[in-house]
């Protein structure tokens, strides 16, 4: 008898519709002879709403009792959900984060996973009932309530599969599985049937927004079997795994990033320690610097561009200013118009012609690249953000047919 | 250094200017140089809205995940509420029932709370913090989710005033003390300074619906001051407690009770063992039975009538319907156009005259008197709903002046 965990994100449960829609693939799932421990998140909206009333009282209230005001929502989705199982006629119980045992740090609004305390989980399992269990939450070691922070339903349901070893982990969303690139953009785009966790976690933090990367690299160092597919049909999804394969595609997916800003300092002098003073006064103010380039300027000085997440350019620019004096910059400028797009395949590992193939993409659809960097399973340039589909598009064809 | 336990009911937090007006009256409280514990109900009509959510989807939901859900109520009021008075500048947090230490029995939409455990409660205040706690909800030794039921905020505000032993339990509602009679239909009902537990206790019994009778029979075993008094005017209330100073008044109030049914059994034979039956069938069923009246019938026959709460009143036709046969009825007949009329007070125990005034008052006014009933501290009788509010008027009239 296998042990599945299932997870169904705000949009699945947001109506009493969906919650039976939700209900039916999780009996149907019991009734095949499984165990089932379904997360469920927040329905619909209440997330919104509830940090709406929040504001009308307090524009800075604590993060203890926002976690608080928060973690009510999936305690109102997983009883609804439970309602609906029992209606059904199968022997179910909801759980909140703390009776499930999630033990998290003290991070509020962002706590990582210490432990599961998995007794009652698997006493629960264990009576054959179908267990519901609120995502997002769970209790630091003062008996405080914690949120996960974005992503959290998702870690929920790959920690619970981790601690009770399921043999899978569902993740019910609505898009049917991981695509080449995104369908909305990408005429196209195929489903891969498989991807690799390294794979999956390079489109995820490139912005293919189908699983949070926190999710992927749990199941990747506890082997979780991941599963991606829709939860409003009923087709096989994406298997993300250790190991996949065999298939004749060179790479795995094109990804676009929008959230991204260049920054450039333009006109420092050309000697040593200009760089270090730079990045390390970003470290410093936790401002990660994803894209680097270095050029050689006019009359021995250089320039030195690089890409930041779009909501840290305000604070990286406050950073570069207050340096101005230092660094002896002629100017600094930023540009916000700019995209990243990627291609992820761990089989260009081995394969030098990847690079030269994208760029003739770029260049055959007329494409000016702005910067380059590269890791052993993926390339990304960086190019306005104007011609980020026409890229999007000109790179997937290239590779997939 | 005082401690002070203060409830709020839902309207009292219905919106965020009200949660502002009960963050005011708390913080001045502690600002007085007293620790604060606040129990807040769910606000407005979030129950209603929880309980319409559940009908959606499951007409008869199991009460486990009834409770997980409406529990959700009190999660979300206590944190805004705190949100409020950090905005106010105060230290502050938040605790559920289970955080607080409310341990209950298991049943479920009705518990009874075995027991608190004040370490974290203790713990909170030591460090002078406002805590706000849940009401209406605790947990079961299972660790499950547990509500208290109607009233189950004032029972949870006076259950841990007695267990952290406070020096005064404040019940904020929308009325601003306890009155003679319902100041809605009697003009000049005056408001009383104080009141016994046992008056108490027969007012809200008898439908005074100021505070809940569980809450004030906790409040007499453990001896908890309390006082009830009005969020919105800042006026003395109504103190509650073991002996009040000697009043001129005979009687402390006038109540009048609509939730009643009466119940009439004709033409049985007049033999023993009669009533006894009827009455052990109906207390098997749990059914309370108030007012009783025998009389003699037509021809060597009685008549039993008995009053029973109007809820009561379908499962009390059910319970003597199924008997007929054995109690040899002529007939079996209920009348719910009836209302209980009382007048309590301590002082009518040392005085005769109270039960001929009041009748002489009913028979100034014409009213017909259906049944008496009589205690130490109370005469109840049932009369025509239709004369209710006139009876009310005539009776207070005659002893408030």
């Amino acid at each position: 008898m296998a042990l599945i965990v299932q997870k169904f994100g705000g949009t699945s449960v947001a109506n009493a519709e969906r919650i039976f829609n939700v209900a039916r693939i999780i009996t149907e799932t019991y009734a095949a002879g499984n165990n089932v421990v379904a997360v469920v998140s927040a329905q619909g909206d209440t997330t919104d709403d509830f940090i709406e009333k929040a504001a009308e009282i307090n524009a800075n209230p604590s993060k203890r009792e926002m976690d608080v005001l928060l973690s009510a929502g999936e305690q109102i989705s997983m009883s609804l959900l439970a309602m609906a199982i029992e209606k059904l006629g199968f022997p179910v119980i909801s759980l909140t984060g703390w009776q499930a045992g999630f033990l998290t740090d003290s991070s509020h609004g962002a706590a990582r996973i210490r432990k599961i305390n998995v007794e009652r989980l698997e006493n629960e399992v264990d009576q054959k009932k179908i267990v519901i269990v609120a995502g997002f939450q769970g209790v630091n070691r003062f008996d405080n309530i914690t949120t996960l922070g974005r992503g959290g339903s998702d870690t929920s349901a790959v920690a619970i599969a981790a601690a009770m070893k399921a043999d899978l982990c569902q993740i019910y969303t609505d898009v049917d599985g991981v695509y080449t690139a995104d369908p909305r953009y990408v005429g196209n785009a195929q489903k891969l049937d498989e991807i690799t966790y390294d794979e999956m976690l390079e489109l995820a933090t490139l912005g293919a927004n189908v699983l949070h990367n926190r999710s992927v690299e749990m199941a990747k160092k506890y082997n979780v079997n991941m599963e991606v597919l829709s939860s409003l049909e009923r087709l096989p999804g994406t298997k993300v795994k250790e190991v996949t394969k065999v298939e004749k595609m060179l790479i795995r997916g094109v990804a676009r990033d929008n959230n991204v800003a260049r920054l450039s300092i333009i006109g420092v002098p050309d000697a040593p320690g200009i760089a270090f003073k730079v990045f390390s006064a970003l470290a410093k103010s936790k401002i990660n610097v994803d894209i680097i380039l270095q050029s050689i300027g006019r009359e021995g000085t250089k320039d030195i561009s690089f890409t930041v997440a779009l909501d840290h350019k305000l604070e990286a620019m406050k950073v570069l200013d207050s340096m101005k004096e230092i660094i002896r910059a002629d100017k600094i400028t930023c540009d916000d118009n700019v995209s990243k797009v990627s291609v992820v395949g761990a089989g260009m590992q081995s394969n030098p012609g990847v690079a030269a193939k994208m760029f003739e993409a770029l260049s055959e659809a007329q494409i000016n690249i702005q910067m380059i960097s590269t890791s052993e399973i993926k390339i990304s340039v960086l190019i306005s953000r104007a011609d980020s589909e026409k890229a999007l598009t000109a790179i997937h064809d290239s590779f997939i047919h």
